[in-house]
């Protein structure tokens, strides 16, 4: 396997679940953060919609996560089960991940960062926190092991391991009423190659 | 492989990519169109987030198209090339038949679509029109066959042929500048199995 770049900023979601996926393969990616002024050129130059992550390997160029994900899948170990229709539950659990977990989640995200508490709308978070709630029994539901799919990590933590916890970085729980999915989060971010997958800013904020 | 059932509307982009991809591969599915009054308690059960399409297959239910469309390309035959750097090409390409193309061109349908068209709002429909044409020049030089990708249809026809059909049905063109485009395009819309997949509203405003 030939070594990686990724342009990625520490707390988007999009970029963190490239670097989950990279780490559970144990595989090397050199990070080009899109916030230090030497990378700016090299990513004007390649992401023309000016968007992350973006996905380096030698001559070829992805520019958006989904596709990104699934050239990991392809070019490494992990990540998809064998079985069709297990792979798409994985699929569809990114999606998930999205929305509705992560759009109700981003409410609350965007409202606090780089912003000081007393300018908070609180009634935005208390709506984007009810949003993240209500997507939660689903995922508990679907939960019947350690894992979401077909008992390994997938692409499905993937994606939901960083939406979780840049939730809890920002102040979201994982309820007591939702045991599976706490000891499952419990379990991921005791992993010291996915603690080091969260962002500096957030890590000592996304234990449970 | 057995009969899949897809819940979709006609001129839904994301439904019409799993049409297509299932014409592609030859592939028979039975059409349960949503707007039918038989098919909403089906729909209900099935998509707890209300969106099409919904594929079912025996008692896999997936309510995404991407994960809808690789499932299809793992089930059966055609839809995505070996190599996975052509493979993360024709994923990229999905995503811009979405953004930008798609979603420049929604514009134009969305305002057209049921409404006189003396009520048009022709300022919106001008900047629909300009943002669906700066995509095409990106896509113009990407294509350098009959097809984006690997030399036969795989998901970036699925995804960018219904785009264009619907932009052609809601009086957008390709403009004669983009001669490649052109070419790709009367060619699978020449196609009677494609031809079939376009809603009866359009299919006689779809042709160059």
């Amino acid at each position: 396997m030939s070594t990686l770049q990724l342009i990625d900023k520490p707390e988007c979601p999009f970029c963190w679940r490239i670097r989950v996926a990279a780490a559970l393969q144990g595989r090397e990616v050199e990070h080009l953060n899109r916030e230090d002024p030497e990378v700016l050129a090299l990513w004007e130059r390649l992401s023309p919609t000016r968007t992350v992550p973006v996905l380096i390997d030698g001559d070829l160029v992805i520019t958006e996560s989904g596709p990104m994900l699934e050239y990991l899948a392809e070019t490494g170990p992990a990540l998809l089960p064998e079985d069709p229709r297990l792979r798409a539950e994985a699929r569809s659990l990114v999606c998930y991940a999205d929305n509705p977990l992560g759009k109700a989640a981003k409410e609350v995200v965007f409202e606090k960062r780089g912003k000081p508490e007393a300018e908070w709308d609180q009634a935005r978070i208390e709506q984007g926190r009810q949003g993240y709630e209500a997507a939660l029994p689903a995922l508990e539901a679907r939960l019947q092991g350690d894992y979401f799919v077909g008992g390994a990590p997938s692409l499905a933590e993937c994606a939901l391991f960083p939406r979780f916890a840049l939730a809890l970085g920002y102040g979201l729980t994982i309820p007591e009423a939702f045991p599976r999915l706490r000891a499952w989060y419990a379990n991921l971010v005791a992993r010291p190659e996915l603690q080091a997958t969260a962002p500096e800013s957030l890590r000592p904020r996304i234990e449970l």
